[in-house]
């Protein structure tokens, strides 16, 4: 028998307690041994079928040498990076779907599991119930990791979808999804690529062996995105996504960045609607690799943290190739990137070409719409300084 | 330094080399040492590169104790089976994409592998540089895993592609692969389905833990599929795919085979074109998770075995939970699904009528094309059995 503790009991936490449960053969066939929940660290006692194993001292789960691996669905950095802290120091593995955590402290953290011979692992920080982050870090480790992008956050992908599907607006969209208990009554969190940026931040990390800051990334969201760019980007053959993009530099250098992007739609991750999630891993051997399916919810998230609990048991002493250097040099401002630019400008074709000179026209009504050839976002800056900018996107290749 | 050898020097084993030796900089990040192939065991010396490195002795890799893991590229089950039985009875993790041998004789190398406490690892057997079987037995280890579904042979997609976008007939398209090196001059194992079988095969194996026989699992391939019902299923929002499934069946027993099907136009994978691969694995918990990239050529698949290696070579002493039961029990004839099909019948909407009750109609020209309810294959035989039958097919769900 094989004792855990769970940190939290939010969604996530009481799904892990649920795949304990309802999955219980399976998990005993592959651990050979059963896998129980003995301990559940809550801040307030609630009644429910969990009510015997809660506690609200963490000690009790820290000075308990019988448990062998601590699951922490607490969010966020405060308690959560405390825990974690005495949790690994007391030589028990930790697994979290917290990606705050991670992208912040994660190379501290994974740098303390090593000391402590144990495991960090974090499967569900990125793409919840989507396997990701061992496929880039093991499957994929005889690669060269030139870049990674991704749909990283369902609730602005439900968002766009509707917009796409229904010609709804931004705010009618957001509402519905609030409805639907897709996004949450404080959406900033999402719509404004914070979630989205925290998770590139995790996929660089390990896709390029640096830490990357959250906060050099720049996360721009969909909240001041217009209808009118997306029908218009429709016409044109394309889709508007929002990405999370981590890409290595033709000079060596690194980039990340999360923004609404055009996609062409024959891209396959074009097609994936609703609150679905996808993520595209480039190797030099394998070229590209595309990973999808429900990026979120109870459940899927609970499944990759109950996983990572049976790798943590299973890589003894623990998983050497999971971490990165806490050293951020060679980090590069997107506006590096090379790329084709679309463009909504208050102004002429004349204008457009002025500043540009060939452009593709998409659109020509007192507004213009077009695209860029491939371009820096220094050049961007500089070139488009003269004009009206109504809306301005770059273009996946 | 760590060493390795590699035995056959074909499309995949020459790859083997070049990912090694191109990709020194990451491997060597991520083991903590160099990788370096010693030994290449051929048939017959060639010039080359790798000339100073051949033998064609065996006994060379076998008695070599500096040798740690062995990559085998011969393919089949002659060579293949004798020369991994005696690498793993010499202590050495085996690594493959050879699905042949894996299909049928892995349940055997894996308990050998298990006595002598190495690892017997096969990720590039299917889906080439796609990670598949490792998130499955791994990332997904905490669900039930009721379905795998997927486009495991690229040459056959690519044959599909090319009859749906031009208009070719099979024959006319299958040229054009075998032109494009696509497909073999003698392409019996790709368009009749027995490659798509074999991976089919390990997927059930790892999904069910138990053994799966090939020679139980029904494979059908696309020769004798016609460009008229290729173009009647996308006029009704399907694309016709050659999938091999296999499905946890309602009662508890399991079942698998190859055969092409329609799929809703909106299902992920109709979309999957060309040369590509698709998997699906639905776990009960992470619901549908997509697995997507080139299925097959000498980088793709060749790094999936490099970082097989690299993975032998971390998992210490060995990964316990890839392997399965050699009983064979439970594995039920796929007529036991329940499903629609899709007919071409010669003859009349009556007749159609007269076997299946209410019926979908396609088309009605002489010939008629309709989609039945949700029924069995052992229904199909019996209410079918008066129809004069041009072509059926399972509709995916």
């Amino acid at each position: 028998m094989i004792q855990i503790a769970i940190m939290g009991l939010g969604t996530v936490g009481t799904g892990v307690a649920r795949v304990v449960a309802e999955n219980s053969r399976q998990i005993e066939r592959k651990l050979g041994e059963p896998l129980q929940v003995k301990t559940i660290l809550v801040r307030h006692f609630k009644d429910g079928p969990y009510r015997q194993l809660m506690t609200d001292d963490f000690k009790k789960i820290e000075e308990d040498d019988s448990i062998r691996v601590v699951v922490e669905t607490i969010g966020g950095v405060g308690a959560a990076y405390e825990y974690t802290k005495r949790a690994l120091m007391a030589g028990k593995h930790v697994v979290t779907a917290n990606k705050q955590l991670v992208a912040e402290k994660g190379c501290e953290l994974l740098e303390l599991a090593k000391k402590k011979n144990v495991n960090y692992l974090f499967e569900a920080s990125v793409g919840g119930g989507i396997p990701v982050l061992h496929p880039l870090t093991q499957c994929m480790a005889a690669n060269r990791i030139d870049e990674v992008y991704g749909i990283l956050n369902g609730t602005t992908n439900y968002i766009l979808t509707r917009m796409v599907r229904t010609g709804a607006f931004f705010a009618d969209a957001l509402r519905e999804a609030q409805a639907k208990g897709y996004a949450e009554a404080d959406p900033t969190a999402d719509i404004e690529g914070i979630d989205a940026g925290r998770k590139t931040c995790i996929l660089a990390d390990l896709a390029f062996g640096h830490q990357v800051d959250p906060d050099k990334v720049p996360m721009e969201g969909i909240s001041k995105l217009s209808l009118r760019d997306v029908k218009l980007a429709e016409r044109a053959g394309y889709r508007i996504k929002l990405l999370g993009r981590a890409v290595r530099l033709p000079g060596g250098g690194r980039t990340a960045y999360v923004a609404p992007h055009l996609i062409p739609e024959d891209n396959p991750i074009a097609g994936v609607e609703d609150v679905f999630n996808a993520v595209v891993i480039r190797g030099n051997a394998t070229g590209d690799v595309m990973f999808y399916g429900k990026g979120a919810g109870e459940m899927p998230t609970a499944s990759a943290c109950v996983a990572d609990v049976m790798e943590a048991l299973q890589a003894s002493p623990r998983r050497e190739e999971i971490g990165w250097s806490p050293d951020t040099d060679g980090f590069e401002d997107p506006a590096e990137l090379h790329t084709r630019y679309y463009f909504r400008i208050e102004g002429s074709l004349t204008d457009a070409a002025m500043s540009f000179g060939q452009v593709e026209v998409l659109s020509e009504d007192g507004e213009t719409a077009f695209l860029t050839d491939r371009i820096s976002g220094l050049e961007v800056q500089q070139q488009a300084q003269n004009l009206k900018i109504l809306a301005c996107m770059r273009v996946l290749p």
